[in-house]
């Protein structure tokens, strides 16, 4: 199976409302639930690629109760560990015409030391089963900012391959614990590395410790730095719709490559493939498996001639 | 005891962010939830001015469960009638520096017709030992337009002095099935009436069943139009503050001073002292003891040589 960890989970709230005016009142015209944060995201991109996956990280109080319920009858199992603080709500508001969305996050619960403490030992359990793991997604309150970089030492002990995917200081300590994969967005490589060109970035953050650098570049698809060289992967055209939830199909993408073991140019396509057909999918989030078949054979990979 | 009606109860949840900007991300810095609905604001006022006070609607679902858990350990005792539906949530999202807020509403769930037959037999029962009742706020989908109307007619024949505090059709309607007292603002008000010019549109609602019309004129006080006559009361000078909830203050004063039979005059005082200790006090929908007590003696209360 393939375990992802989402330590700040989220219930996704979403209202349709006709247009946000600050400090103005508004009747909620719709409202939409889903259980979210980036781990969860990824798991069940994975579950709909056909693989066995497992959820965990933590979740509750009553917003956790209803992200569990929610997840229940989907295919990633459920592993998360219960904290007595209560998980956190991310609301986005999005306006009907334009499609335009607000985001209004929650810090999420603290997290107790002996809640940490459980976790860990779970983490280590699901380890033992676990073909790949993804570390996704922001902190919740109370965890220390090395906690990244504890996940991914347990993980390469394990022997399991292990992908990063957050921002900030924790990204950049989990990174110095030298993960095989991470999968930055420009932005993220320029906080992390103070460098806005994508190639010099990923570079930087390749000699920080990760294995391998995908960052991913929007509509331009995705820039790889590697043992295997330097490779640029896009697809054949711009793709329009909600690129909500894009990267995390990317990572999901990733992570099934290397749990299959196909060479590493195919699954790139595949990465860009995939998180365009996210895009391109009415729902935030979901993929559109159709779109998916007809985009995969105009991604192209391309192999630059620089040194990684 | 004092009986308040909230059909469309509310988690009030309160976000506070830096400045609100439409179409971009923002995270939460604090978080706070209180049992809300106009009828549950009321009855928080009520119980701090020593009345004993019993709350009634609807609660269920997961946010329902919050919501009564909050309430629980509050004076007001809750009667509230259990919905298969959830509870809708109210975000304030507060501006830190200005203050300034930005309401999203949930519609609330959709009552089923066994739901309401339940509530009527908890409301007849209620009724029985209520010496007064308010029927407060909205109606959550799924209840006929005339709810308020029925509501008014069975405290009437239980010969319970009634106020309703609503707005839109459901004042329509159950403003002609002749409440002892309704308590609109100058919008609402306008909507029912058709007339901006306060006197006249109280007393055109007058005409239309309710028995005593008291207009809030927001920093102004209120008119009073009724058996007595035409009334005036406003208070010494402008208050500065947050007037969230200084129209539930108005109404749970107005009861209460019906219920104590309290000369009118002074009511209409002591409504006005309330609202605007609602107004400075610091978080919204408290009021402010010690600005009662100080802003009491300076209301002014007047007659208007004019008939009703």
């Amino acid at each position: 199976m393939i375990l992802t960890v989402t330590l700040n989970t989220a219930l996704d709230i979403t209202y349709t409302v006709g247009t946000l005016t600050p400090h103005t009142s508004h009747r909620v015209g719709e409202v939409a639930e889903r259980p979210g944060g980036k781990g969860v995201n990824v798991a069940r991109v994975l579950s709909a690629l056909g693989h066995e996956t497992v959820v965990t990280g933590f979740a509750g109080g009553p917003v956790g109760a209803v992200l569990r319920d929610l997840l229940a009858p989907l295919p990633p199992r459920d592993a998360l560990v219960a904290t007595a603080g209560s998980t956190r709500r991310t609301i986005a508001v999005v306006d009907a015409a334009s499609g335009d969305t607000t985001q209004l996050n929650e810090p999420g619960p603290v997290v107790a030391p002996e809640e940490w403490a459980a976790f860990l030992e779970r983490y280590a359990e699901l380890l033992r089963e676990a073909e790949a793991v993804a570390l996704c997604g922001s902190l919740p309150p109370g965890i220390h900012v090395g906690a990244y970089a504890e996940l991914v030492r347990r993980a390469r002990a394990a022997k399991v391959p292990v992908l990063l995917d957050t921002d900030g200081e924790p990204l950049r300590r989990g990174i110095a614990a030298r993960p095989d994969l991470v999968k930055p967005n420009t932005e993220e490589l320029a906080r992390l590395t103070g460098a806005r060109e994508p190639l010099r970035a990923a570079r930087d953050a390749r000699r920080r410790g990760a294995h391998t650098v995908v960052a991913s570049l929007g509509a331009d698809g995705l820039l790889s730095v590697g043992p295997d060289g330097v490779w640029q992967a896009a697809g054949a055209g711009p793709v329009r719709g909600n690129p909500t939830g894009a990267g995390d199909s990317m990572v999901a993408a990733l992570l099934a490559g290397v749990v299959e073991g196909i060479p590493w140019q195919q699954n790139l396509a595949r990465a860009v493939a995939l998180s365009a057909a996210t895009v391109a999918a009415p729902a935030a989030g979901e993929f559109d498996r159709a779109a998916y078949e007809r985009l995969l054979p105009g991604v192209r990979v391309s192999e630059r001639a620089v040194s990684a």
